[in-house]
């Protein structure tokens, strides 16, 4: 049996690393063992394991298995399925996630936890400017919201103008959003009412995100700017969170059990290494996942703060983001991470624009508060020696770039 | 004791009329007596009352004092508030309306009754097109479907060809949106897959329909378009459901207390006649509201189909919406109504142009499929029969006028 948050604080959960990994691989044979003889997609796939570390025994299933099959082959349907949830296939088709009265109680539970350990505590207020719908997001928020009794203002994403009074008026302490979001909020914000964004803590996740932002959204609030990860494949918002005191993200690998492989090979990696993160989501009943390649770039960290669950550093990026630049491999968001190094005084706005021109093929357009501060050549220098790559730099002026009024960013453009 | 929908069928709440009308009897009058007690706004302005009909002593609220006192004054703070939604405000400033922990099981229970009364079953599947977010159409019919157990498909509105994809695929038997998205939805999926639109039951709302509508949604589907009627201030979509075998829409009054008004001078009007909508929410906890103008014009039909609530029936139109051509009072359904009836092979599509040329003050603007078989002499003659007035019409193609891709579309344009 699952223990559930509301038994007690997380810290009651699993006395140590061994009970925990001894409870992972019971409930993952048992899983696997009726998958192996039920589901339509993983019947005879699944051989019995002995041991965690047999778990490569078993396939990888990749996002191309999700869309070449029809939805109904990775849907269990021996139970209601109660709802549907879709990806925002930003990556192509999207994928159609269903969920059983179980998974949606999964789903409160996982993102719950999030909120408990990001030091949500009840009676506060959550702000929740994910959008509500198909997305995983809105919905995600709002059922960990209802997990812990908080007070919820639904508002979804867009008018904001209107986001930012409700702001003004009910004070929430917890604001969720994209970080692209919610840097075009806390600006909103502060010039409309020209005093300080109320929360003090905010989850933020959906997109991958760089220090260069956390630092702006940290210094132009009150706030503890802390990731919430997750994926719609595998629940949603909820799979891992970081917390005010450490650093990475706490993954909840009672709940999806997770493995980091080679991008190019699909091999388990060395603990420790940098690779795709790879996910088992063995408590899911409507649309459980085997070894699910999520496509998001990390690396695991060791368990701390007295719970045995292991961490994700942040996401560099995904493997399909990847832009190479005269040979060199660089994720978008370790720019950002030079950028945030660099200076604070830059602003969290800027694009990589990719062209055919095999000159530049790569060239950064940057967003700078007061130009005259900026040395483009130390910039450079700095990104030279940290990759081994010269990349133009464009600089323009401020309120230049698009500001992303609803959903995700787009920092690489391609021309 | 309110009792629960949970507890049985609609059917079994009350044994007759009389004994509705002395639950409702005793309810207000202990709500109220706690209001004039303890609520900032209603705090001594509510003196007790002996028999249903002396409701009237009491003040009626208005959406302007909604809005000129602080939201503070109408809520009730002393059971914790879990969350908040927000008017659409399409008529000025949008009210936020809180909801505590037992005002969001009313939420769930009222859209609950309405979808059972429209026939859907457990089991079936809500394609939810109603936006999610601060209005309350989505998350009320999301809670409703819950208290159901229904799978729901939470598509909120945009994104139309998601929409369809996702309709195609998992072929829900039921369908909520606004009449116009719910128009561009079955014209989009006709113009996709060639084949009917698979749900059997609409539940249409929250924007004035008419006849024409209606014939056409049926028309053009095999749905019985149902209509489901409410506002953010009293709770939110709910509050009343037309059903397959009865005219207008049946009223929740054991939760919602009913009166209808002259417009003009706020007096109670005779049994049947058409004015405003006055409701009396009164086992709301967080957001009470005592005689409340809705702002929409209709009139109550006595019970039927052993039921002992009244019905509305359809919404002419709001207060507000009023147009008047040559001294004649005219709602805007009304025109639709008389479209309706003149020819099925109008489009839904029509626009009322309002200009300041005194010889032509209002236009109709009509979007024909076949000009060929319209005659506009026969249309005027019958406008002119119905409400003694000429309305200058100008036919404009198919496809001309602008489809409602998200919110409610706006049928008067004032030039």
């Amino acid at each position: 049996m699952r223990k559930s948050i509301k038994q007690g604080p997380l810290q009651s959960l699993f006395a140590d690393r061994q009970q925990l990994e001894q409870y992972i691989l019971e409930n993952l044979r048992s899983f696997t063992g009726s998958l192996n003889n039920h589901h339509t997609f993983y019947k005879g796939r699944l051989s019995p394991i002995e041991s965690l570390s047999e778990i490569v025994k078993w396939p990888l299933t990749t996002k191309e298995d999700l869309l070449t099959f029809p939805p109904s082959d990775w849907w269990h349907t021996d139970i209601p399925l109660l709802q549907f949830q879709s990806s925002s296939g930003s990556q192509g088709k999207p994928f159609v996630t269903a969920y059983t009265k179980n998974d949606l109680f999964l789903f409160s539970e996982a993102v719950g936890r999030c909120l408990e350990h990001a030091g949500v505590k009840k009676g506060d207020t959550l702000h929740n400017a994910y959008g509500y719908g198909l997305f995983t997001g809105g919905i995600g928020l709002h059922l960990g919201a209802r997990h812990l009794d908080l007070r919820v203002i639904p508002a979804s994403s867009g008018q904001s103008l209107r986001q930012v009074e409700l702001i003004h008026m009910l004070r929430p302490g917890v604001i969720a959003a994209t970080p692209s979001y919610l840097v075009h909020l806390i600006e909103l914000y502060n010039t409309t009412y020209g005093e300080d964004f109320p929360p003090k803590i905010a989850l933020v996740g959906a997109e991958p995100w760089s220090e260069l932002t956390k630092n702006w959204i940290e210094k132009h609030s009150k706030m503890a700017a802390l990731n919430i990860y997750g994926l719609s494949e595998i629940i949603g918002p909820g799979v891992a969170q970081n917390g005010v005191y450490h650093e990475g993200s706490m993954l909840w690998e009672d709940l999806f059990y997770p493995e980091i492989v080679d991008p190019n090979t699909g091999q388990t990696m060395p603990e420790g290494s940098w690779g795709e993160l790879v996910l088992t989501s063995f408590t899911r009943e409507a649309t459980p996942l085997v070894r699910y390649r999520t496509g998001d770039v990390t690396r695991l960290l060791p368990p701390v703060d007295d719970l045995p669950f292991r961490r994700i550093d942040r996401i560099r990026g995904r493997t399909d983001d990847m832009i190479k630049v005269k040979g060199v491999k660089l994720f978008v968001s370790d720019i950002e991470s030079v950028l945030g190094s660099f200076s604070s005084e830059l602003s969290p706005y800027f694009e990589v624009q990719i062209t055919q021109n095999a000159q530049d093929p790569v060239t950064l357009i940057l967003e700078v508060m007061s130009p005259e501060t900026l040395s483009i050549q130390h910039l450079q220098n700095l990104i030279k020696s940290r990759f081994g790559v010269t990349l133009p730099i464009r600089v323009v002026p401020p309120n230049t770039l698009p500001r992303v009024e609803q959903g995700k960013s787009k920092k690489v453009k391609y021309l």
